[in-house]
């Protein structure tokens, strides 16, 4: 069978992993509702498309003073050496070949000073400006391992933090194989969630105490000039602390579905959040983005920008380097097609008018 | 097991046809959303019955100045050759033997020409008037190319013109097996999506620009004096524009869901266009029209008449002509019982106060 | 396994029946959406009982002019001898034990002098008043052979007249075996659809002619000094009207979801019904009957009593007499359980303050 | 496999039980709506999370009197050696070394006084204040046997009296194996369904009188000075009623979807409850919680606690007293990690405003 969709790679890339790994990539928290709710909400979305439309445009966008040639990003993943042994290098190289931005995880199996370094050899190489490269910030227990982190990544090149506030108490859910390990942290105290036979359990503990907080906000919002995205809220409240606390722009995210199962989806909750922001600063959002008509919907809803997750895992496990490349051009493809049936060609004639709620 | 309904006619199909005649025919655009929302939308739909009624009449209509024994049409379909070698001619003679209206699409697999003269033929040796035959026009890169099309029609004898304005930007799907060809295209250049890597996709390509127009049915209406239907609308703007354009009918449709997946089903929509053209012309349907009781709610909604699309393939691929006069004679059938259980004898009689939404 | 509900029953029929028989006797018209509807209308009603209630009283109730030991009859079903040699015997001796009235078909497939002389022969034998008995007419192309059954009933001592309107043009839908037959009927012509081709299919035939009109309902009130019962009817307006016409009880039905697809089920229209008649004579439904809670949710919604279609097929062809008197009996335990678990120990007790739709 | 949920050890737990065993366990009456919508119920509901919350707390909660660990309880559960020889003494000392409250049932398997015992003497062993044990009391056909087992629960030191209501007249359902019975019963008759042919079935029998009336608790309030909770209310109306009668708290409960089908759902019913007993006594509820968020959602809708009722007899069956110590403690994790995930460390700060309405 052919791979003409990422649900193709999806459904290919269970056999190119362990059954553990897969498992770990694909589960979602609880009973998967909030996992099975990400595309569920997508796919209540419909469309009202205007025909015989002028179709002259294109999909670039401004984020950040930086031009994106389509409203995608890669979503920070840890570990993508778990399903390729060229991990994040793979995958920065085919984001530079593709135009595309790519945030690197904390958490990830090649040293984030190497990431950066292929990216841009590559974009020299190729002659072209390199991607948007951010880096994904998880606080470490000791704020003085937190501001290295911070340091590296200004240092490698990468062009904005983004601070993950809605993971810190998910257990890791997965034992590591040999050659895979948080390489970033070499050196640092990993927390862990460890309780007394009758004593506290999490609430209370000193893995609970080390959740960010509004306060390590305010505090890296001092220590760096880089933009700052703040990835996990879900809220228009909490949203707009975070703009007055000083976020650049907001990733609204439920992490996939991965951590609290119950939590709605971002493209639910996108609209609310912009009231709550209006227009002070761009949002972001993740979780079910699988298919060009995904976007559409994002965006039309107000985002300025989707990130891509686990379909980055399964286009690694079935084919590396080149199989992360056909992923972007294929959602590429499908976003442009998309806007093109739909008659607007552009990201910004892309609004709600454009959407309906399909009774189902 | 008896072919006593379509669903007999598609379940059988399958093993009448290669698997990527199979899939081409059946699929639906990407996650198949608009596909299954076609059939769900009319099975929403409930009724609500006259007992005792009167049941003195029948089912004929009229429409753009012609009798149709049923209010209902062959949709056009591309390449009918693929499912049985009489292809298009058997249609064409089943419709003439059924009284029953044909729309011939532009990438016929036997020349319009002679679609016509086996459908004329006919109607002489059985001693009666020919059943309405039309033409549907995809435009062409080249205005030339679809003039030459249009005045093919007109000297066909072909009574009106389908112009579908949803699916030039719809990759072909299918490998043309030997044998099975644009025919009424040959000569012509063929439009193909061509993508130069970093370079443009789909938006500004000289494909885009090809995409029907306001212009184009302009200019349609200026270049023939045959009525013109557009093929392809969904909402209430678009089609008051195309009647102010010269439009003489409409046939709302979401191209049977192969094109944009999420757009909402015509019989959804159908009201809300249906007031924005308050009467002004006829308006047809299509899309996942499978019995009786579909053509009671369509045009209980409004609907003048509906088209059948992939059930064509289905019954053609079956049993060639007899099973595609047997599919029209079942739905027929199946419509007189719906309309004498309704207590409503006429197609004038039925209104969306016979409807009810089921509640599931 | 035990048969301790009507569902064992029916799992358990279909290896006592025939494909053909079985097929028959479960099929739903077109997709089977109203069979489905009939069984989910009950499903998504749900109760609000009353705790700790004094639970001294009954299920009886009062019918036209007769006591019924529990709001629950033997709806007609054509042909029982289809899944039973003692067919229609087995039904009515079983009906007799266990109190209940049974309505017998025209289409039977014994006498209907044959099956009031087993009703009647057993109470004798056991000492008690027979059960109520009522004949259910389905109208002949010539009026005098309608008439000589109704006369037939009323000697053979049947106490009331049900005239199905519903199913007149319904086609058979089985191929009788040897030895099942529409014994009532001998003699007398029975009507078909046969078409001409490219002729009339139905509307506008004998056929259609042949189904039962208003005038029909009062030429019947004219000639039978019985109740009449008018079998298939759903909505108000209908309702009301065949009250003025003579009705003394209508049943509302949509014939066990058999005839129209699409149309709503009893269970959910049955308060329109109770409204638009205001009391004047009682109401009682059938469809998807199958469950002491169905039951309870019927009467609390305005019905007087209910009806029970395919179970009866399912008990005789499982069990025969013993078989049906065993399924009364469930439904009678079931019925007084829930009662007394919603803490409601009469039928006047149930109102529709006792219920509440369930959120699925 | 892993046993890291409560569905692992219900999945594992059917092949330690007899089919028999199994079926009783697992079953809801009638289609199985109501167990169904018990966890139906709790799915819908989504969370509204506070970002970057400080999560200094703990799970605790004052009940009757009592500090309870968590808001989480064993419901009483009937004949618990029918999964696991030391049947009831395993769960109180599981309970006991977990700090849970244990309800046991008049049905116990093992001498109420034995358990009391084992758990008095392990919390001796551990040095810990034993955890609260209340008593369920199942009304006895004659008053001075329930009076007996009053008496008996306040000499062995249960701490609370809890009146089930609901399940009077449920058959029991299992023919109970050798070794396994209702020992504290011994030598009390025990009331049973009788029917004789053609007579009364259950409203107006012995059986029916027997079921609890609000003089019933009456009764019960005038000889005991415990604290009594009333199980199986569901309304409103009845729960202002039960506590004008005296009750200390209520159980909200359709007794796990065991009796009545079509009952709603505790969790979907408690704001009105809460409503009507406006704060005078605490809330409890059970039925379908299975996860640390379900208890939240109970929470945060107004319960004080919940119980928990198969999980109990999956545990055991699969690992007795340590598989019973386990699934207590994942729960108090789940619901932990919950807690802290919704930004809410305490019970207090859980309230409706967290939650929403998922749009499935
Ligand atoms: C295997 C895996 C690892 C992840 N690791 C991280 C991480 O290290 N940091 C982070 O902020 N988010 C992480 N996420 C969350 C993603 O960034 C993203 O929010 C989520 O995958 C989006 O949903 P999707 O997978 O449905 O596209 C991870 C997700 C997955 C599936
Ligand atoms: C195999 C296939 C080929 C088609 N080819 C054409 C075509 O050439 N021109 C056109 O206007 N529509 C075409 N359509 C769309 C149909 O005319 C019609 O809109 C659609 O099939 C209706 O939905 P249904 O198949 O559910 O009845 C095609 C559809 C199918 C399934
Ligand atoms: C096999 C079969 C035969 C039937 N025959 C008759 C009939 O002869 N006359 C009639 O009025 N209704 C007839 N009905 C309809 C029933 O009287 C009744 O309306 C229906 O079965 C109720 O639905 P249920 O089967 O879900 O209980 C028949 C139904 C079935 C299933
Ligand atoms: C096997 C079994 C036995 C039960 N026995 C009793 C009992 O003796 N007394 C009682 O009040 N409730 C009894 N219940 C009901 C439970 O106390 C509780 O209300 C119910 O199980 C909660 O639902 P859950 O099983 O979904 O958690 C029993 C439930 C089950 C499953």
């Amino acid at each position: 069978a052919d791979l003409r969709t990422l649900a193709d790679y999806e459904k290919r890339a269970e056999m190119h992993m362990t059954p553990d790994v897969w498992r770990h990539v694909q589960e979602g928290a609880g009973r998967g509702i909030t996992l099975a709710e990400n595309r569920a909400a997508f796919d209540r979305i419909g469309f009202l498309p205007r025909a015989m439309a002028d179709l002259d445009g294109d999909t670039g966008i401004e984020l950040l003073g930086r031009h994106h040639a389509a409203p995608i990003l890669l979503a920070p993943l840890a570990y993508q050496r778990l399903v390729h042994a060229e991990g994040e290098l793979a995958c920065a190289r085919a984001a530079t070949a593709l135009d595309t931005g790519m945030i690197v995880s904390t958490l990830s199996s090649i040293p984030l000073e190497d990431i950066a370094a292929a990216a841009h050899a590559l974009a020299r190489d190729l002659g072209k400006k390199p991607a948007p490269l951010w880096f994904q910030l998880y606080l470490q227990p000791d704020r003085e391992h937190s501001l290295q982190l911070v340091r590296r990544a200004e240092d490698a090149g990468y062009e904005a933090i983004v601070l993950t506030v809605d993971a810190a108490l998910k257990p890791a859910g997965i034992t590591l194989p040999p050659g895979v390990d948080a390489v970033n942290l070499a050196g640092m105290p990993r927390p862990r969630q460890t309780s007394v036979p009758g004593g506290k359990i999490l609430l209370g503990t000193p893995l609970a105490q080390s959740a960010p907080g509004w306060e390590d906000l305010a505090w890296l919002r001092g220590v760096t000039r880089l933009p700052i995205l703040v990835k996990g809220l879900l809220l228009g409240d909490d949203a707009a602390r975070a703009v007055d606390e000083g976020a650049d722009a907001l990733i609204i995210s439920n992490h996939g579905g991965r951590v609290l199962d119950g939590l709605p989806s971002p493209v639910e909750l996108i609209q609310n959040v912009a009231e709550s922001t209006a227009g002070r600063i761009p949002l972001l959002l993740d979780g079910g983005v699988r298919m060009g008509t995904d976007v559409v919907k994002a965006i039309a809803l107000g985002a300025s920008a989707v990130l891509i997750g686990r379909p980055q895992m399964h286009a690694l496990a079935v084919a590396g380097l080149p199989g992360m490349a056909h992923m972007i051009h294929l959602m590429r493809t499908e976003l442009e097609a998309a806007m093109a049936q739909l008659g607007c060609p552009t990201c910004a004639l892309l609004g709600p008018d454009r959407l309906v709620a399909l009774s189902r």
